[in-house]
């Protein structure tokens, strides 16, 4: 894949955040001219699919300042450095709907935005999903709501854009699948 | 949903830059508090299902700077200001792949990463592929090889995190499931 590569010849760091940092890259393109990026570091992240007893999909509603509006999307955290993506999703799992489950299945992960951003996103899917009784808190700055519901309610809301992000349109395609095939 | 709500107290652009724009805000939260977002403005994106007339998948390889690796993604590109996704989406499949068709079916649009950027993603479905005879020309930073697959060929590179991308990977479950209901 080399005559696709670019090398990096110089590369500043332009911003140092608490979760997100940014570089500007001069590159040496295939063809010998140079060009810059734009580059977005990031520390991953993780999102679940858990299915209730009463075969509902847990969501949550959260408000995303990025764009100004509340979004319904499946459980989902960042990774904390050195912390295992399993691990990562169990926590966030509990601490946004109170939710814990015996096990988490590595369903997929992928890059969510390549052109500029390395952010990698880790899906599970939960196994033995229960209530737990013991209090669980959000990080600080976090506000959400629970909620639980059909298939059918999740396929209408990505059809009416309530339900408008990769990984949770993901997840509900994935469920629609995963329902075709016991047909 | 008022609860969930963050207003800004403040707001600085840090950075303004060729793609994305960085943005630090200051914001109230639900409960009283402040906290801290870090956002990046993208132009949005599109990309497009293109399946050729003996049923491949058309995809690209193409470097991605973030990630410094090959990545293997259906065609897609940034929207240019005031252009209409459906545009954008014919002339980055053109240019990206050589392929024309005669009509572009929106499928979905999503957010990528909702807890920090604003870059939406309009996917559509290319109908009636074909090669053009028209020479087109990538932008001149860009560089990609072209790529047909076989579905089962897809899902095998998504086990083997060969296709590594959250549109591509959506992509790829679509057409499974476009797949299923056929039979």
């Amino acid at each position: 894949m080399d005559h696709l590569k670019e090398t990096t010849i110089k590369k500043e760091k332009l911003f140092s955040g608490r979760i997100i940092d940014l570089y500007l890259e001069e590159v040496r393109l295939p063809n010998g001219n140079t060009s810059s990026r734009e580059i977005i570091k990031h520390p991953g992240a993780v999102a679940v699919i858990a299915i209730t007893e009463k075969n509902k999909i847990v969501m949550v509603r959260q408000f995303r300042k990025a764009m100004e509006k509340v979004l319904v999307e499946i459980p989902a955290g960042k990774l904390e450095k050195g912390e295992e993506p399993a691990t990562t999703a169990k926590r966030e799992l509990e601490e946004e709907t109170g939710y814990t489950c015996d096990s988490l299945k590595p369903l997929i992960s992928f890059y969510t935005s390549p052109g500029f951003a390395d952010e990698l996103v880790h899906l599970f899917v939960a196994n033995g999903l229960r209530k737990d009784t013991v209090d669980h808190h959000l990080d600080e700055d976090e506000f959400v709501d629970l909620l639980e519901i059909t298939l059918e309610e999740a396929q209408r809301m990505v059809e009416n854009q309530e339900i408008y992000d990769a990984k949770t349109a993901y997840a509900v395609q994935y469920l629609q699948l995963q329902a075709m095939m016991r047909k």
